[in-house]
């Protein structure tokens, strides 16, 4: 956003608990395997009822704790989030739903909430029962605090290596509302087939049908640009909660304050993604996929995402390989309308095809440029007005080490 | 296939050169880096006219090889496919098309035959001019003969670890024929974004349009479930010849022989689908996923390329982890309708789920199963009669080292 300077401000060391009118806090309760500053058992708890909303898994495998949040966040309110991590409380049944209600009914008795306000979320293993009584003795110990957004973060993250949280302040007529967030990497970049989680927190007041339409629009530029379309976890979670506690009007459709409200949305939505492609198990790179001149906007999210989920390329990038020939062969096989011989792809700055025809290029100096943190390639089908921009990670032998063993 | 002893059986060694009326031939040229026992250029030539089907990529980058030989194909008639490995003349423009013409013209020149009687296929680095200088020096000095069928499966063989043939005698009413085929292997298990060859070979007559019609049934059985629908790269060639040299009355749809052929040409493109998938890049086992119990076949498809597919099951297949969630997951994203209580998955045959409930099991027995070369993975989804088998491997440390390092 060019002129995101004028009106929208990244708050330094922000996160959830940033906007006002948001209490966080969370504890080590034995959900994943000991260690130093683990924590597994956490709550967002506003301090007032909240418009809410939520996006959840397509899957049809979805956890129990999505299946009650998205039920409870239906009517487009609700007042904080009981969540652990370490085990996912999918596949589990009867018991799962049972268990997931608990979960809800223990943070609300003790913090003086209806269990109905609260949703809920866990990651982890899949098909073990919740260990209840843990997650039951760890919420008797938590308490919440105005600056308990850093411990939420922490607790949320399962094979991530980092915190990802961030806040942001937006000025409108009359004065200035913030947003916040947290979120949990996908196991994987691909959010198909490991959890996802964001927490958005705003002080200002929205309209909850807008917050739904807006948080929807949000995740579809933003998570939805790290995922293969519809390819989603069993517990993938991204919810919004607006507590108004910045004493500005409500925000409804239509407006400026809604548009800047949407734009920035997008923004922090855009920051957790990146956040989580670049953390993704393994990565030592996060690949940006700008796709331009595709003859729609879907051709052009179908093209980019097709490229940011190869293996081929993901490894190429890893080894610092200039392979734009796999760049080719996944805008190729993506779905979207694409003549080679208009084809042009740049990756890390080095155009290598034009109007299809290869270019010379330094090979040892692309080498060098995919050898940054971050690789930007850049394709246009030079067909239409189509643009999207999808995000990944390298594919590194770290990866297969973590995957092989997760459970046992 | 239960009763396949009746009427058809395997021939120890038999390739593509075992059915009557096929020679073979291959020669180093250069293209590949050079290696004891490289092979890089080879022709396979039929004695007669053939009739002849192809099966190509559906990518929108399709290689100049693969344009000209769908456009020969068409007409159900062909005497022989010339090939190479180490480039796939993909991305190659218009001088792409005419090296590809010369591969044709150069080899039917010296064995006497219509350049336009023959097909092209190429596998290799994508966008790099063909060396046809150095094909024509190879095919100055190639032979051909009648048991050469294992020198061009080597000379078709990329990143394999080894040869993919075989060879099949059919009983029929008043005597017997062939079928005989090579394979080269994608680099990766998924085709979609490697090369896959198959070039199949049969002494029976069979009437062109029925050729076609079967060559695509089995290909949907086979390639196609070692791939993700419609994902194919650059090069896919499958193709198929008919020389009718164990002269008996041509096949017609609609007979006993016909149906015996449609049959066993599936066979052989499973096997060779199957060895491409255990010699996947950097692969240890082959893993075989069967699902059953789906509303439709299409739907049982798309569960059971969805699993084979993924790379969280891989991984763990790798690492000897019986991580059925992995299993749920994927299917529960596949497209394919599911129902969670409902489901089964048995893994390296323990059950681990029945009706959505997960079953105890020996885990670490089940690990020391699944570190068998051949793991079968078994899903109902008890919704209904649709059933359908994909292949694919593990994936380890060694496919990223392999595709981390392939150009530069």
């Amino acid at each position: 956003m060019s002129d995101e300077a004028v009106w929208m401000k990244w708050i330094e060391d922000g996160t959830v608990t940033t906007p006002l009118g948001f209490k966080c806090g969370a504890v080590y309760a034995g959900l994943k395997t000991p260690g130093p500053g683990k924590l597994d058992v956490g709550l967002l708890l506003a301090d007032v009822p909240c418009s809410a909303a939520g996006v959840f898994t397509t899957n049809k495998v979805a956890a129990a704790p999505v299946v009650l949040s998205r039920e409870r966040v239906r009517g487009g309110a609700a007042r904080g989030i009981v969540f652990n991590a370490g085990n996912a409380n999918a596949a589990t049944g009867e018991q799962g739903m049972q268990r997931a209600r608990q979960m809800a009914e223990v943070a609300g008795a003790k913090f003086g909430v209806s269990p109905e306000e609260l949703l809920v979320a866990s990651t982890g293993v899949i098909g073990v029962p919740l260990p209840i009584d843990r997650f039951e003795e760890g919420m008797g110990r938590l308490t919440i605090r105005a600056d308990g957004g850093h411990d939420a973060a922490q607790c949320i993250i399962t094979t991530d290596t980092r915190r990802k949280e961030t806040a942001v302040e937006v000025a409108v007529e009359g004065g200035s509302f913030k947003i916040g967030a947290i979120a949990k990497g996908a196991g994987m970049i691909h959010p198909n087939m490991a959890t996802m989680f964001c927490f958005v927190t705003t002080d200002a007041a929205v309209e909850p049908g807008f917050l739904n339409t807006a948080l929807r629009r949000s995740v579809d530029l933003s998570f939805n640009m790290i995922s293969i379309d519809g390819d989603m976890s069993t517990n993938d979670t991204a919810v919004v909660f607006a507590s108004g506690m910045a004493g500005l009007p409500r925000i409804e459709a239509g407006s400026q304050a809604a548009e800047r409200f949407q734009a920035t949305l997008t923004e922090v939505c855009i920051r957790m993604a990146k956040a989580i492609a670049a953390d993704g198990e393994g990565a030592t790179k996060l690949i940006e996929v700008r796709v331009d001149g595709a003859e729609s906007e879907d051709d052009a999210r179908r093209a980019a995402r097709s490229v940011a989920a190869s293996n081929l390329l993901k490894a190429a990038v890893y080894g610092g390989d200039p392979n734009w020939g796999r760049i080719a062969c996944a805008a190729g096989y993506s779905g979207a309308n694409l003549v080679e011989s208009k084809l042009d792809i740049t990756i890390a700055g080095f155009p290598t095809l034009l109007q299809g025809k290869v270019l010379p290029f330094d090979a040892r100096a692309a080498s060098s440029a995919l050898m940054q943190s971050k690789v930007t390639i850049l394709v246009n089908l030079n067909l239409g007005k189509g643009s999207a921009t999808a995000w990944g990670c390298d594919l590194t032998e770290e990866y297969v080490v973590i995957n092989s063993k997760y459970t046992t």
